[in-house]
């Protein structure tokens, strides 16, 4: 999908929340436990309440990986069913994968050729030839730049001798690798005013923003800040949306939850030029 | 598996190999591919020779992940088979992972609870919450410190203003959350003088280093500069034992690598209390 055709969805939508696709057996309402695929059933459900409230999905790996070789499978029939169903929705890989150049050429085969996803969140810690690969397969790399975490601090604020922060030498550097129409940054949602110097070395690119919801962060921060004229921005909710009701409405209450969400952004497009 | 553990394999096997299970079904002897599972056949084979000549083995994800589905079943009867017939073998996940808290707590869980490894290989971008909840399983963190690849200068060797360099803080910051009772560092066998500031920092912990063999690191200056009295290393070597010979003979081949490493080891192994 291109960064166009993102921004168009953006603007027809009137909506740029991207639901993060957290499933935890554990979390689930327990009436699911019986079906064939649990984790399965309970995103086809989630998909279908939300899909016409937002414009992406990020299933985040770890979830998956937990329950072995079925939730790796619950993974790749819930990618496939939106690929097939809602072929608008821009897919995320939440992997934050990076290796040695031979070996992310091998994870960036299996999330772009095997799984088909559009995008891989990918940490950057070992540079250039653990990126790159991801880029020859034509998709999008997400690179970790500042996270919403507490841990956030012990690396990603270091300075330089120049004065510059590892997080902003992650944008700069990175932008030597692949433009904004192939590259995003994930940046937490519990930044505010952080977005600021964000901007100043990414103006353009999109911002995938986990952290609004569970983890505190504030929407309407991360638009004021955050928010270029194209919109700019990925809003991701998981936990506040898929676990919003642990029973057997779950899927309606994540309807309500994510329309809510939506509107709320459509109020914040007006700021922008998708009005 | 202990350190003491660990360090007691070291001396009665008079070895410090990790051998890295790579396992790429494109390079693998065509004759195996009429095998129901060939990538785990191929593995049994490399693991029962050359079982006599290491002390730990490093299955990448990145290769079983690049198969689906089967892969990650590959990898699980992999290292189930390591577990079951050869005890005294620390088994590594080389998974590169890392995330927040939450998430991170289900990677560890899927690696030390569901595949039951002793050690997996960790990202530090992300910081303390990140790296913490696979300590809280007991077993063993590998976290990146200075890799072997050329994308390393990017970010791990920039100084902050006191003239420390990333991969300096992560060893030093690291420190707090464990001992070299439950963490170890990846150090690039590429590094040659550099080991010695890296045992400034971490004179005790075990290294695990990648990067002997394909990627032109020397085991000689690996031991040199890198051993402490009680080895301190676990070196890897993937490619240059496990593709050695691509033909039916693969396995005596690999074994006969692997028993020259081991015989080079064993020679330098004379320069610590373990002799």
């Amino acid at each position: 999908m291109t960064k166009q055709e993102i921004i168009d969805n953006i603007q027809r939508k009137r909506s740029f929340l991207c639901v993060g696709l957290d499933t935890d057996i554990q979390k689930i309402p327990p009436h699911l436990l019986k079906e064939e695929d649990p984790v399965f059933a309970f995103n086809q459900a989630i998909i279908d309440a939300t899909a016409p409230y937002c414009v992406a999905y990020k299933p985040n790996l770890a979830f998956y990986e937990s329950l072995g070789v079925k939730g790796m499978m619950a993974f790749e029939k819930t990618v496939a069913y939106i690929r097939t169903l809602y072929p608008d929705q821009f897919i995320i890989a939440d992997a934050k994968r990076g290796d040695i150049g031979n070996t992310s050429e091998l994870y960036a085969r299996s999330f772009f050729e095997h799984s088909r996803v559009d995008a891989v969140t990918v940490a950057p810690y070992m540079g250039e030839d653990s990126v790159k690969p991801f880029l020859a397969y034509g998709g999008w790399v997400i690179l970790l730049a500042l996270t919403s975490n507490k841990g956030s601090h012990d690396f990603q604020l270091t300075e330089d001798a120049e004065g510059i922060r590892l997080f902003e030498k992650v944008l700069i550097k990175s932008q030597e690798w692949a433009s904004d129409e192939q590259m995003m940054y994930v940046v937490g949602a519990t930044r505010g005013k952080m977005f600021l110097e964000i901007r100043k070395h990414v103006p353009g690119h999109f911002l995938l923003v986990p952290g609004v919801g569970a983890q505190g962060g504030s929407l309407e921060e991360v638009c004021k800040y955050g928010m270029n004229e194209q919109c700019g921005l990925l809003v991701n909710s998981s936990r506040a949306i898929i676990y919003a009701d642990q029973t057997e409405t779950y899927a309606e209450t994540a309807r309500h939850e994510a329309q809510k969400v939506q509107e709320e952004m459509e109020r914040y497009l007006q700021y922008t030029n998708l009005k």
